[in-house]
């Protein structure tokens, strides 16, 4: 269980309430997940997170998919455990096939191995690299 | 300048100019950049490292731009200044413009907030997340 | 289990006990927590870490709860779950209310998420912010 | 130079503006440093990363010096060079001294050596420090 | 279970077959371990992951039994809970003993904590550790 | 230059001087570098960190020279540039070769990569790997 617990919709004050109904409608689903309910003993912090996933997360230059697949890139990097299985489920909601994943995965593999060969090597930055 | 040092085309031997060659043809272009020839003091990862990212990077479920990008967005994860540079570069050659660069730091920066938060409240994965 | 197993105080050598007996006596307890007892098979570190978060924890400049949360805040952000669960632990033994943990949390994701926008942004850092 | 350069005020629009004049309100000072001018190529982030760093920074349940300090631990143990000096900076206009400053790296030089002895160690969660 | 399930042999393609019967071969065992499971549902991912490995890990200027401590150290330095029981395994078989652990975690400890105080101090490199 | 600056010999109090000694006498060259110069304006901590980095790198169950590989190997995996440039140094000074560097980072790139693999695609550990 979570370091707080989770708090349910029915113990829910009426401002958390509003953010789960808000997370559930926005993603068209009946179900919230334990990061809010986690979360929702800091009203404020839940709201804030929501609103701010919400705006970042919606299509806009980049679609919806590929959002998902950056998330879980970076949560599969950073090798958090929730955030993985939780994007995984997310992106395929999206419509991440296996394919997908496998080459998403592949791309996350070859950059953290060339990322440390880049910073072992000591490699300097080429002049045409650098932002003008 | 890096640790072994850079070996330029006219030094290289023939296995690693042969590298130097396919790099520059598959991308196109006349410039190997110093990340190629930092690792040529060591031929044998010099080659196998080009040979995993040509065949990891080359378009097939995922596009070329959503793998430049997801490179870039696991470098800036995890702040590996000559790989962003180098990967700002290659997403901007492969398409990536102002705009989706901007969403993709948004993504990339949320997915750090959240990746922290899910762990530090020691949130527990939903059952229906985990893989069966 | 850990991987050399943990040293129960029946078991441990004196040195050891005296690692055991000193952890109890300045945390005015009569626990010893699993990472001493996996430490122990290895004395000299047992007694090396001990006695560096032992100076490194008492008041001084800071309080010890403020000391307490700054360790589980990097221990949040590294997403070592042992630690965040041993020093959430001993950050409440410290004091820590519900309001602070959240307020700590809020403050650890913030920074990881502008951590990242700062270098992928590759943001130069201001003149007046280096240290002369 | 960041990767889209910095925005100042006189070219900025008057959402960027108002941006910049709330974090000089806020701050009691006539200077916007370049992580704001860096971001402001995306009005969106931009308003949203300030209007969260506002929240979660004001005093509450922890007062501001706590704050920027733990804001400096995370960026130290991140070892990201902007935030690091920003945040050294911040920490300092808020009051830290040297002697706090240096306790503080202290904790956090402690809390990264920790983290991974218990996680090369596998060191099982102790029953008590479990949530409930 | 693994995101995408574990392949075991008798239902594998004759190429993944290939490569699980040399990964036997190679490591002199009858035992083919998750990870190569896993990654068997992007047979392409698996033989490159398994032939670069198999290249890496290869006795030649450094020693098995150093790079299996290596290997071990990165993981542990990473948090990586697979690899750090796989590698403890492997390093093991490759004749690490107790002690030889015991001081591996300790300079991994050490290496954490002062790469933290080095970037939290600022501290500027040596102009005679510079790369010329 | 450092946060705090540098404490230079001359500058020194008795007790930083007496560090100051301990390393080149222990380290048999006439020069102190800027790490324990930074950290210097913290006595307690040099002093400390000094003797644990002393006591963890002498010759025991590993070589000098594998723990000084270690080592880099960390700080290259961590993105730490001043620890890869003094670790490079260092390394070199205790007999690395450029072959065995380049090994080393080649170790350390696959480890990174597989880690994230493992992570990724959510492997659970063998059995077998579990210690009892």
């Amino acid at each position: 269980m979570a370091t707080l617990g989770l708090v349910e919709y029915q113990d829910a004050t009426p401002e958390v309430r509003a953010v789960y109904e808000d997370i559930m409608a926005t993603r068209q689903t009946d179900y919230v997940n334990n990061f809010w309910k986690a979360l929702a003993h800091d009203p404020l912090t839940l709201k804030r997170t929501w609103e701010s996933i919400k705006q970042v997360m919606q299509p806009g230059a980049l679609d919806a998919l590929t959002k998902e697949m950056v998330y879980l890139a970076v949560s599969a990097s950073n090798q958090c455990g929730y955030c993985i299985a939780s994007h995984t489920a997310g992106a395929r909601q999206a419509g991440m096939t296996d394919a997908q994943f496998a080459e998403l995965m592949a791309v996350v593999g070859m950059a953290n191995e060339s990322n440390r060969l880049a910073s072992g090597y000591q490699v300097e930055i080429d002049a045409r690299f650098l932002p003008r």
